[in-house]
C-alpha cells in the first residue's frame, strides 16, 4: 500500500518550497512513497490531492490492487510514457502559464529523460527536489532501520564466503560469485553497487568491480559489498590479504582501522560530517598519509546507496550536521599507497541519541584464515 | 590499450558533426575506446589529439601502463572530477568563446552530473553525442561479436540453472540466485539489468526483478538474462511454466514463438526496425492479440543492454534500415494477458549478409523436467 503518511509530509513541505508536482523517476523515492519498486519507477505527486502512476497497462490491475484503487490512476500507454507524464501534468497545470516540477537530480536520473521531459514541457521549471525529500528521506523510521539493519546482517554473510573463497591463486570474478550468492540466499535482492574485488594493483582503486584477474600471493584485497534488502542498502568493505600478511600490510590497515575508529566516535548528533572526516584525517596525518586522504570518509545510506550526506557527491554536504535517526557509513575512502597497495575498511552505522550503534558486523583482519578452517 | 583507430574514426566524425570534444561519462563509450572500465568513467576526446583520462591518483599509474603513456594524462583530484573535466575544457577551448561538447543521452549519463558540467562551463554548447557513435557503435567489429557470442553462452548457462531450480513452491530470489552464480562461474562480469523472474501475475509486467514471491504450481515463469562478458551483453529469456501448463498456455506461448520466429525471418539487411515489429504484430493480430502489442520487438545491443537501434526508447529508431554487422535481439516485449499470465521469448542475433545468425542458443519450451531429470 502507498504510505499517505509520507505522500502528505511531501506535499506540505511541496508547498513550502513552490514545488508543484514531483515528478518520481527514481526507485528510492518510488519505493519510499509506495512501499514496492517497478522496474522504471514513473509517478507524479501534485503538492494538494493523490498520487499519479504511469505504469504499463499488463501492471495496472497489479498496481491498483497493491496500492489501493482510489487513490491512484494509471497510465497505459508503453513507450509513452514521457507524452503520459506530459499529459497528467498539463491536467495537474490547467490553465496556468507556467508550473514548478521538482525532479531528483541524483545518479539514478537519467539525463535524456530529463531533455525530453523539458522539451515536451518549455513552460515547465524543472528544480532539484532534494529541498523536499532529504529532509525527510535522512531521519529513518525504526522499520527502515531495521530493513537497513537486515541488509548489513546479508552483507556479513556475503563477507563471510568472500574471505572462505579468496586465497593466493583464485579468480576476482570468483570471489564475487561466491559472495554474490550467499547475499541473494541469504535475502538479498541484488546488489546496490556491483560487488567489489580489488586486488593487488587495483586494490588502490577509487572504487572497484571484479575482474579475470588471479589473486597472487601477498595482495591486498579490497571487498566492498552493498546488498539491497526490499531496497534498502547497508554497505560493509573489508581488506584481506591473500596468504600471510607482511608487517608493513599490517602497519597500513591499522593506520585505516584507527581512523575509522576515529571517525566512528565523532560521529555523534550535533557533529558535522565534516567533524568526521577531520577525525579520520587527523589519524591519516599521524601516520605520515595525509596526502592520501580522500575527503568524505562517511555518507548517508537507505534506499540509496549514498544519500544526503553525501559529501562525496555534493560537497557541500560536508557541513550538514549529523542527527538522531540517521543511518551513516564510516570509513568509505580508500587509502591507497601507488605500488604498494590500498586498505579501505567501511561499515554502516545507526546514529541514535545516546550511542552509534552498528548495523554492519564484522571482524576486522587482514586474515582469511579463520573462514577457511 | 586505447584504441587509437577508434578513437581517429569518432574524431573524423566529430569534426564532420561540428563537436570539439566528446566527454565520456558511460561505461560503454570508455570501454570502446579504452579497451577497460573503470567504475565511474570519465575522459574527454578532443577533435584533435590524444584523449584525457580523468583518474584518481591511485589509479594514475595503472592506466597509464594499460593505456600507453605518452598518450594519457592523468588527473589526479577526487570529488572534484568535474572541476577536472571543466579545466581540461577550458584548456582544449582556449581563447575561444563557444565550445561543442558532445554528451551520451543514455540511461547511463546522470542529470546530474550534466547540470553541473553545464552550470561550471555556461558557454559550452552540450549536443547529444550519438550522431557521432551510433553509427561507429552499431556496425560491429568480429572481436566484439566475439565477445557479444561469449556472453550469450554464459546467458544459456545461468538460463539451465534457473530452469533446474524453477518449480512450484520455490522463491523467485532463489531462482534468481542459481541463474546468476552459474552466470558469474561461466565468467560473466555481472548482470547489465537485474535477473528477472517473474512469476504468476507478475509475468505480465513490461520489465521485471525477483522477489520473495513463492512461485505457485500453475505460474508463468518469464526468465531474462542480460549476462555482460567484458562489457559485452547477450539477452536470452524464456517462459516456462510452474508443473504442467494448460493448452491455454501452451496456446499464448506458441503465439509468441511464431511471432519470434516471424520477427527474425524480417531481420534481414535493408529491412527497417518497424519491419522486425509488422511481421511479429501479425502473428499477434492472426490469433487475437493485436492489441496487446507491444512496439519495439528488437532492438540493437552490444557494450549496452539497448542501444541503437533502440526503438522502445527512441521511437525514431523505428525507421533504421538493418545492416551487415549489426547485433540485435528479437523477442523484447511480453505479451501480457492480464488475469491470465504474460510470456516473452527473446535471443541475440548477429545479422549478415547471408543469414541471421543465432548468439543464444537455448531451447524453447514450457517445461522445465528436461534440466531436473
Amino acid at each position: 500500500m502507498l504510505n499517505a503518511q509520507r505522500i502528505a509530509r511531501a506535499q506540505e513541505r511541496m508547498r513550502e518550497k513552490g514545488v508543484d508536482a514531483y515528478l518520481v523517476l527514481t526507485h528510492d523515492d518510488y519505493v519510499w512513497f509506495f512501499g514496492e519498486d517497478r522496474y522504471q519507477p514513473r509517478a507524479i505527486i501534485p503538492k494538494m490531492g493523490p498520487p499519479i502512476i504511469v505504469a504499463f497497462r499488463g501492471e495496472e490491475s497489479e498496481i491498483r490492487e497493491s496500492l489501493g484503487a482510489s487513490e491512484v490512476r494509471v497510465f497505459a500507454t508503453v513507450g509513452q510514457q514521457i507524452k503520459d507524464v506530459v499529459d497528467v501534468m498539463h491536467g495537474i497545470i490547467g490553465g496556468h502559464v507556467s508550473v514548478t516540477v521538482g525532479v531528483q537530480m541524483g545518479f539514478g536520473t537519467p539525463a535524456f529523460l530529463l531533455n525530453l521531459f523539458q522539451k515536451a514541457n518549455p513552460k515547465v521549471k524543472v528544480v532539484d527536489i532534494a529541498p523536499v525529500m532529504d529532509e525527510l528521506r535522512a531521519i529513518k523510521e525504526a522499520s527502515e532501520v531495521a530493513l537497513v539493519r537486515r541488509a548489513g546482517e546479508i552483507a556479513a554473510v556475503g563477507m563471510a564466503a568472500a574471505a572462505r573463497a579468496l586465497r593466493p591463486g583464485v579468480v576476482e570474478n570468483d570471489v564475487a560469485a561466491e559472495a554474490e550468492y550467499a547475499m541473494r540466499k541469504a535475502g538479498g535482492h541484488g546488489t546496490a553497487t556491483p560487488v567489489f574485488v580489488n586486488s593487488g594493483s587495483r586494490s588502490c582503486w577509487l572504487h572497484g568491480t571484479a575482474t579475470d584477474k588471479r589473486i597472487d600471493a601477498g595482495d591486498f584485497v579490497v571487498i566492498d559489498l552493498v546488498p539491497r534488502h526490499l531496497g534498502y542498502c547497508a554497505n560493509l568493505c573489508r581488506t584481506f590479504v591473500a596468504g600471510e600478511p607482511t608487517s608493513s600490510q599490517r602497519e597500513l590497515q591499522d593506520v585505516y582501522r584507527r581512523a575509522q575508529a576515529a571517525a566512528i566516535e565523532a560521529m555523534r548528533p550535533g557533529a558535522r560530517v565534516r567533524d568526521v572526516d577531520a577525525a579520520a584525517k587527523a589519524v591519516f596525518d599521524g601516520a605520515g598519509h595525509g596526502d592520501r586522504f580522500v575527503a568524505g570518509i562517511s555518507h548517508g545510506i537507505g534506499l540509496a546507496f549514498e544519500e544526503m550526506p553525501a559529501p562525496t557527491i555534493h560537497p557541500l554536504d560536508s557541513g550538514v550536521e549529523i542527527r538522531e535517526g540517521m543511518t551513516m557509513t564510516a570509513g568509505h575512502s580508500v587509502l591507497a599507497v601507488p605500488g604498494f597497495g590500498g586498505v579501505r575498511i567501511e561499515d554502516t552505522f545507526h546514529v541514535t541519541a545516546s550511542k552509534i550503534v552498528p548495523l554492519t558486523n564484522f571482524p576486522i583482519t587482514l586474515e582469511t584464515a579463520s573462514w577457511q578452517a
